[in-house]
């Protein structure tokens, strides 16, 4: 895997600058060439401790190579890093596409760092490699805050499985919070399974919609609406305003009909406008009273707990399946064992114990 | 583990009724004496194909049983009897307690055996052992079907790890199917993750559900709403019509919000009352269209195909992680690395991968 930040092109960026240069775009995307990493694991963590955008930057590619001495100076760092973080909100922002997430982001981003503060904007998106062109285009799409020296873009680790591309997003957290962002935004598609990921490392989980025809759900996947702390109904502007209440009110009465969220919260329903910045300081009012009210009740700590607890026996039991579903003999048994299962020919169970039989003597 | 049907008074009853005694109560419950299972597994497997319920019951209580040698008989049981299965519908009937669903699965289960064929109830409980008393109750309250020469009720199998008992279940009704009923249906308590289990061994989610106060939901949890093909206002007699037809239309907008089904299929929203036995015709003419519904486009028989498959992988998954939490070094240092992981001493992936590398040199 190629670490395009450490060419020469990447080292002629101003290193020193406690923030990315107006206008610079992440040399990720600018050069294919191979190199190596040329900062000890101390430079790596003394350069982010102090704010050093492009050193951050770098750290978060080493996260996210695959290459095995890559990953090790990585963890490193992030376990050297630990002590600085955990002083931040991490908000969750989803919608289908269409429903104006960048254009939201760019102005939501603009708002809160009005009142200081850095922010970090993430993405978990593992089907980026088919669509690598539409999140280059959803940066640039983010217009001011790509030049905005307090903010942090970094588009979604390459595509990979679910597990693995969430499990960067969250060690890209870690770094930026020890780099001094207080404010870290986790964009998904809101089209898949990544909501579930995205949902287990925030605070706040943000379900960006549009006034539909009776059908607003018809793009979201089940379970997702039931994970949000605000649905906020976008492009509530000229004629749509209407439509947009109307939408409003049909979410609040299906979250009415659900039951209580663990946090005591009662999840809001905002209509707003990102193009023309209408209602954004209503959506962050609400988003900021969840955190005071959640901090109140000792839901934040709680839940930030059991998201930690979550990824550890989460990326056990991955490691366990993979270990499994990665055999030589297995995978090439599996197939057979599961017609066998679907003909009637042996139960599930039987399948499932043989399998694991093989597996164990081996 | 004592297996008290092959005990002497268990052999007194009418061991070749192709039924159950009319007002024999499960002998299960009756003694408590120890002895050993003496029939071959051809003895089994003729005895079920029969259709003597007898001999079914006994096997079931092979397939509960934890003794290994009752295990191995249990197995080749049902792998013999596999050939004779899947011609049956399998309805999973849940509802929070109170919610009337004895009364429901009596009248419910009087009304489709109206047209002939036998109905298997069973019945996945994690926490029977602690309420052993209402599910025998539950049983003694479904007073028509427990004499009903072609009806079988069976409580849950004891309490245990969900996955075992739902395992239990699913592989009762193998037998059941074999031993010719054709129509299952799967109780649970509708109050925990027993639904996931219920959902995927049946073809229709039914949902029983009281007129409440706006808060209808209070007692269900997160995600069992989305999972029902139909949901069913139990109660709606007398002054309370009005009440339930209320509900009925709130969760009809709530439902219309939900993202469609796998099935295409439309949940619907009825109103009845099973103790006065208004509108159980109505619930089951619904039930049937679905059948309809997916067998002519194809999802029936996809989605048993699905759950073949998802019980082969969850029998797998579940066993590779007992073999990693339940071995001794690791469930000895777990805690603390979890207490480490919460003290941000470490990440949630360092730990998980320290555990692995100590459990894979094991």
């Amino acid at each position: 895997m190629e670490h395009p930040e450490n060419s020469d092109e990447y080292k002629g960026l101003a290193v020193n600058s406690g923030v990315v240069s107006p206008g610079s775009i992440n040399p990720y995307f600018q050069s294919r060439r191979k190199s190596r990493p040329t900062l000890s694991v101390q430079d790596y963590v003394d350069g982010i401790v102090k704010g050093n955008v492009t050193v951050l930057s770098q750290a978060v590619t080493l996260v996210e190579s695959l290459k095995p001495e890559h990953q090790a100076i990585a963890q490193e760092v992030i376990e050297k890093c630990l002590p600085y973080t955990g002083n931040s909100v991490r908000i969750g922002i989803s919608g289908v596409p269409g429903a104006g997430k960048s254009t939201s982001i760019d102005a939501f981003g603009l708002h809160v760092l009005k009142d200081g503060g850095k922010l970090a904007v993430l993405a978990i998106d593992p089907s980026s490699e088919r669509t690598k062109g539409s999140i280059l285009g959803d940066k640039t799409r983010m217009e001011r805050l790509a030049v905005h020296p307090k903010a942090f873009i970094r588009p979604s680790p390459a595509a990979g499985s679910l597990g693995g591309v969430a499990r960067k997003t969250r060690e890209t957290i870690v770094l930026c919070e020890a780099a001094g962002f207080d404010k870290i935004f986790v964009e998904t598609v809101g089209v898949g399974q990544s909501e579930t990921a995205v949902h287990s490392m925030v605070d706040f989980f943000l379900l960006i919609q549009l006034a539909g025809t009776g059908d607003e759900l018809q793009g979201i996947k089940r379970g997702i609406m039931e994970m949000a702390d605000g649905i906020i109904i976008n492009k509530a502007d000229g004629d749509n305003i209407t439509k947009a209440e109307q939408a409003a009110s049909s979410f609040r009465n299906a979250l009415h009909l659900f039951p209580p969220s663990e946090s005591g919260w009662t999840p809001q329903v905002l209509t707003y406008s990102g193009f023309y910045e209408i209602g954004i300081k209503e959506v962050w009012d609400m988003v900021w009273s969840y955190m005071d009210f959640v901090k109140k009740n000792g839901y934040f700590q709680y839940r930030r707990n059991e998201q930690a607890k979550y990824w550890m026996y989460e990326t056990i039991n991955e490691s366990l399946k993979n270990g499994f579903y990665h055999d030589p003999e297995i995978s090439a048994l599996l197939k057979n064992y599961e017609q066998e299962v679907l003909a009637g020919q042996q139960t599930s169970f039987t399948a499932a114990r043989r399998l694991l039989e093989l597996y164990r003597k081996n």
